[in-house]
């Protein structure tokens, strides 16, 4: 056990589509020097994290190791893959390497949070080199839909690996060069111990589609649309934004770029020379002087999102601008499962309005970005990798994706996140179990997922407050109130009084009977007032909610 | 004005998917006899309605006019038309008439709810006729997913309308006759003034597949599996109860039913003769008895909800079962929009047990319930209806449909909960608005959708809550406390320090120093306190809670 070795440790993105972490080492067992690949965020819902702004991973095993860290590689600039940089780099105090664009997106996020943004390298793509310990790190071009997106090389004393990063093999992508299959199949040259590799679309039977083959398509939804046109994507669907504005200029129309998120990352491509053809955009302040039949918007909130321009536009006025019967508006976007309702609102609501909504039934205004199942056992051949380790997927992803692999004679490794595995030798090896949990940004403070928190929250959400204060004297012998405030349950009960007046009759008989004697007694009198008002409740509406209660004591 | 007209008017189905609800009425204006169609429930949801057990339509206008009420017709016994029967009836005080199997399960929920079960009458299909006040209505079967699935003809002094209630146009069921389009081409020789028409797929550009054409499939997945098989489904679609039991025993297995919902339908399924020919079933305490691979349950939780059998097998155990490596879960089924996360939840952690799920990706094992485009226009031409009034979808589709119509010549009239029209001359028109809304049955209690009650709620949810108390004595000048208790918020802000300590700090020095002027001078105290918390909350946490604030005043 005292040979070095080659460890992998997702710590996110192995068991869930976002928060990508994945930790290398390579050393004695437990010496490794290591690095992390990735660390992006996932975002929050009313089910299971209401109230949070983002979701982290825990890096905590990370952070108690972090003099074995030697660096950060960020694939490329997508919230789940570069978003927790900024809010771990604290804890974590290694350097960050990313291609130019990616790393621009870092320094603006390490920034706005307080931290170091020259933590952050721009490194040339493959075959140049960081080498960092034992390691030797390449970023090689691979097509998506974001600019300077690239699969790590990362070379270690026990062989080669490749980190896929997000991919799809796009022979016509309209952002950056073709996939190059050569380039890919001399990187098995020197022999591949493990790919670590996309599964995102292992269910999808059909090869992948090109972002080059949507334009034709929205041009002519552009052309047939007698009034405004306005389309939605991803902001950091840069690939996307650029399709759809070539495809409207093509049609005649001037182009407006709405919402924050969506300006800020075109104009970064187009100041990086990244996207040196974007067609010219009007300003939203000048678009009155532009009859609406030649305008084209193209907008953030293509998942329904409340506060973002789409939703704004659907109910009723966004920066000025109102939406009019005969006027179009484009998902060019796939809804990500738990939106729909959302979405399914701006639709309804641009209905009202008399809109035409292109919805994403269709495939013809949406390619994904990743990989479907031809296209990774493509990728699998091309590698020819002794493992292949799936990520960047949920559990059915990771396992079907492991299926793929050994149905096509290669070895399929399954590993989701806190499992470490050993990749030295001949044979993958289980090496040990992290819990890894998930940190939430909450306003400004970090809580734990599990604290507790959330799980109060939650029942506040379902049941309401009662809040019950008593007071006593110093003496405990003389007692005032009890006062009951109710907060998100309905004013009456089933008896037609209100809750407040029944609670407190229920507490006074309480107080004039027992309450002097458990206090004398030392009972737990709270305890005992928590149960009094859980069942007067529960009789009077069916509800049980939380019930905070302070006894307070007053006077010398 | 004071001519009898016919008016139609939708409390609930004209503006969503669910809580159908449609008034007609004939008479003067304002004095007009009054019949109810559907009464039917939604379900809620942690987004706009977390802890809400039911949602209800708001019958109030119906209600103020229960003595113009003849009826309650229920076309079918899915809950979104009759599951609300009982929990009006006390305000509507009508008679309620169904077809027996409907009939008997609106008299199961009068009967659950303390209301008289024999206020429901169960009467014949067509040529048979209920004769209520100027109206005279006829059950006509048609095909859809449950056992006497009906249509109504609804003949009126002002001609005759049809409401189409759910359907398809199935040749082949497996529950009841296939669609008999003789039938439906008779009820048109009259001449039809309107038809109201189910909504729900007419984005669904294909024909409509039988029900029939699933068993082949189904059967070939069984035989297929080596362990156990266990398919879900709706409880309440009887008829794919009945498909998925007889594939299963064709392919060799014992049927198990599990879910309490899911044995009470098929029970009365078969105990009312529907079903005469449902396979017979293993019960639940024998299953230990036969070999795994010779068993096929079928089971509730086909949208992933957190107690039913589905999530309970994926968790680990329900009712003494488990599910093992090499089982296959089948979806047999839908996933509504907004349950998505919960379906995926449950495939993933069936995925984490080694068992190989079918999920609702292939239009192999499941058909809709509802006519497809082309179903709909071959209806409109079957009854050539003067107005076509879409019922029973969205805004989208109700839109969509009313497009249809007048695509092809027919007069569509587009009616949105609330909106009523006069449906008696050649064109339709406006007639009034009503403002409808939505009850929520929270535990015991009914809550308006609007009351605050779970705006304050989903307050909660985000941003928790803080309790403040300060005591007063009698005359105002002696003042305890301040006390503070949080629930849903970290037990520390920015600062380091806990916020109760932080707030109670901040509430002193304001007592000390502005308290008791400003009860003085009758400024609002509490008002004071609340900015004060706000304020603080928001510098150490970045949240705003709700405060309650109690101030609580002691002594003689």
């Amino acid at each position: 056990m005292n040979t070095e070795r080659l460890i992998y440790l997702p710590l996110g993105g192995a068991g869930e589509i976002g928060i990508n972490a994945y930790v290398y080492g390579y050393g004695k067992p437990n010496r490794e020097r290591l690095i992390l690949v990735d660390l992006g965020v996932a975002f929050p819902d009313m089910d299971s994290s209401p109230g949070v702004n983002l979701i982290f991973p825990d890096v905590s095993w990370l952070a108690e190791r972090s003099d074995r860290l030697e660096a950060i590689f960020i694939t490329h600039g997508h919230e789940d893959h570069v978003g927790a940089v900024a809010h771990h780099y604290s804890e974590l105090h290694a350097p960050i390497y990313a291609r130019p664009f990616t790393a621009n997106v870092a320094r603006m996020k390490m920034y706005e949070n307080g931290q170091p943004d020259d933590a952050v390298s721009a490194v040339e793509p493959w075959p140049a080199r960081v080498e960092v310990g034992p390691f030797s790190v390449g970023f090689v071009p691979i097509t998506h839909s974001i600019p300077e997106n690239s699969g790590l090389v990362i070379d270690t004393p026990c062989g080669r690996l490749v980190h896929s990063g997000d991919f799809k093999l796009d022979s016509s992508p309209v952002l950056g060069g073709p996939f190059d299959e050569n380039l890919w199949r001399s990187l098995a040259k020197p022999g591949v111990q493990a790919l670590m590799c996309d599964s995102t679309n292992v269910f999808a039977a059909n090869e992948g589609r090109s972002e080059g083959s949507l334009s034709a398509h929205i041009e002519r939804a552009v052309l047939g649309c007698k009034g405004m046109f306005v389309a939605t994507t991803f902001a950091s669907n840069v690939a996307r934004v650029k399709t759809l504005a070539e495809s409207g200029e093509k049609a005649g129309r001037k182009i407006c770029l709405m919402g924050r998120a969506m300006k800020r990352m075109a104009n970064a491509s187009v100041k990086m020379g990244i996207m040196p053809e974007f067609p010219s955009t009007v300003d939203i302040r000048d678009i009155k002087n532009h009859p609406r039949e030649e305008l084209m918007l193209i907008v953030t909130g293509s998942q329904g999102e409340r506060r973002a321009a789409s939703a704004q536009l659907s109910k009723g006025k966004y920066n000025g601008i109102s939406m009019k019967p005969g006027d179009t508006f484009l998902f060019s976007s796939k809804t990500i499962p738990g939106n729909e309702r959302g979405v399914l609102r701006v639709i309804n609501d641009f209905s009202k309005i008399g809109v035409n909504v292109i919805d994403d039934a269709s495939d013809d205004y949406h390619v994904s970005g990743h990989a479907n199942r031809p296209d990774l056992a493509r990728m699998h051949d091309i590698l020819k990798p002794r493992f292949i380790v799936p990520i960047h997927g949920e559990h059915r992803h990771l396992r079907e994706h492991v299926a793929l692999a050994n149905n096509r004679g290669y070895r399929g490794v399954f590993s989701a996140n806190g499992m470490m595995m050993d990749l030295s030798g001949p044979e993958a090896a289980e090496a040990g179990h992290i819990d890894v949990g998930r940190i939430y940004l909450d306003g400004k403070m970090k809580i734990g997922a599990y604290d507790g928190i959330i799980r109060d929250r939650l029942s506040l959400a379902r049941d309401g407050h009662v809040a019950v204060s008593v007071v006593v004297d110093s003496h405990m012998d003389t007692i005032y109130g009890p006062w009951c405030k109710t907060v998100g349950l309905s004013r009456d009960g089933a008896s037609g009084s209100p809750l407040t007046d029944v609670i407190e009759d229920d507490l006074g008989d309480f107080i004039d009977k027992t309450f002097k004697r458990l206090l004398a007694e030392d009972g737990d009198v709270e305890d005992e007032i928590r149960a009094i008002v859980r069942k007067r409740i529960m009789a009077e509406t069916g509800k049980r909610p939380h019930i905070s209660v302070s006894i307070n004591q007053v006077g010398e």
